[in-house]
């Protein structure tokens, strides 16, 4: 089940998709209330017997969704309870590229690295991430895949850690370079306003079972730019999501970032960094594809 | 005026201290109505004549209030909309100890360093503390002056920094180093539960004009290990409000922590840790001060 926020006729609310992915249909409607007021209410509080009753509807809809071509995306979830968990060099290949272009000695770093991304509002499919170019030139993207906890949890142990996850999405995990170098911490780069981007979709961990084997791909006006598969995270999510909750309460709602291949902008010689007017597609398999353009 | 969130019998609200700090006025009692569920709600929607008429009353209390000795603490906010922003290494003592004992170069750092911290729950004056010893010995203790953001804003010019604050208070960033150490980045071992500690007041920006000049200590077990004072700060806080506004929308009731003076427990050699039944006190000269016990 795909899982998505979204506008209608001036209206924010959740739905889920069609089989098809023709067609949306809302929450409320399928439910017969409107207890669930956004996705994090829903990932917090929706029961078994509420996913079950979707998952039925859903297969059984004919005519009752609204075409998605009269919906705007929203992110699935628009202000997340806490700042981004990400999860960094996550892959061989951006660990060589990063270690060159980050002047970070990233070779001898056996734990996963992890850092946050603050955000007052997470972009979604078709909504435009604005370059601050006056103060940063270094505009960057990275595609993720994005995991959505489901359950609150401390300490979660590695064979469990299915249980606490909701589902799986795509995250654009845009950056600022010279903000990111120029602070030490990478915190101040990755937190500009509109540099968090999540969707279109949140696929239901159900359709997923783990360990994840995903192609995961970006574009930039067209042109391939990463490409790689989820097999190759140096840290899968299992290992991840067990970790980093090692001393640290998990709530629903959250989200892990999980790290990024290579084929970042930073990682090309000269750089290939995103200006005004750019198309970014990051592309996950069977979740979607989630589109930005850029703006000044 | 010094808001304060506590406890009594068994409800949780927000008050203001009386003159002499004996009592506690509640805020709903003196606005007539309960419409602020919280301090961030206050701190957001709080208007210049609701905190005319707190002064007020504040001034002329007689017997009104709740004597301090039967109320419980909590953080001034207890739940921030976000992680809390930090500001690394902000004093040239603690630069040079933490180098060391960091081993990071950050002797050539011009730029503030920002990093955050995930809580789900700030602690208040008087709670305990964890120690996650089993996967962490190296738990530490900084003092801070904590900067309460009141007003929504972007790009904020250096000038316009204190319209933006609503009022500070005291934070301890308590760290388990090896955490911190091990991830590259400083975020996971900032993190852990329990690890946020606020308060045991927001003293109103009217009360303190920037620049501060504020003596800053920490005691373990009544010894002093760190002080200092807010004058020596490499960048002062309206230049780091400015600073890391710029392309980042600050919120109000965002909480930023402007950095520790040396002394610190990885700054010893060997160092000092905390350990089970250590008590840390934090003060900061005109707010208060902020205890701690440390359990297992």
């Amino acid at each position: 089940m795909k899982f998505i926020t979204f506008v209608h006729k001036g209206k924010e609310q959740i739905g889920v998709l069609s089989l098809d992915e023709s067609k949306v249909l809302k929450i409320s409607k399928i439910l017969g209330h409107e207890r669930y007021e956004d996705m994090n209410q829903f990932i917090e509080e929706a029961t078994e017997l509420d996913l079950d009753i979707i998952a039925q509807v859903r297969i059984n809809e004919k005519d009752l969704g609204t075409p998605v071509e009269e919906i705007r995306y929203l992110a699935p979830i628009v202000k997340p309870k806490h700042d981004i968990i990400c999860v960094g060099v996550n892959y061989e290949s951006h660990l060589k590229e990063s270690t060159l272009a980050l002047q970070a000695d990233l070779s001898s770093q056996k734990s996963p690295v992890y850092f946050s991304k603050r955000t007052t509002r997470i972009l979604g499919h078709e909504e435009a991430v604005k370059g601050f170019f006056e103060i940063d030139e270094e505009l960057d993207y990275e595609v993720e895949v994005a995991v959505i906890i489901g359950k609150r949890g401390i300490n979660i142990p590695k064979d469990q850690v299915e249980d606490y996850i909701f589902g799986y999405s795509i995250f654009n995990d845009v950056s600022s370079r010279t903000l990111q170098k120029g602070h030490l911490q990478w915190y101040k780069g990755k937190s500009l306003d509109t540099h968090s981007v999540l969707g279109p979709v949140i696929l239901h961990r159900s359709a997923l079972p783990l360990p994840l084997k995903l192609k995961v791909e970006s574009r930039v006006n067209g042109e391939v730019r990463q490409s790689s598969s989820t097999e190759l995270f140096l840290h899968d999510i299992a290992t991840i999501v067990s970790d980093f909750s090692r001393g640290i309460t998990l709530e629903p709602g959250d989200i892990i970032a999980t790290g990024t291949p290579s084929g970042v902008g930073m990682g090309f010689d000269p750089p290939r960094f995103m200006k005004k007017g750019d198309v970014v597609e990051c592309e996950v398999e069977k979740i979607g594809i989630l589109k930005s353009s850029i703006v000044e």
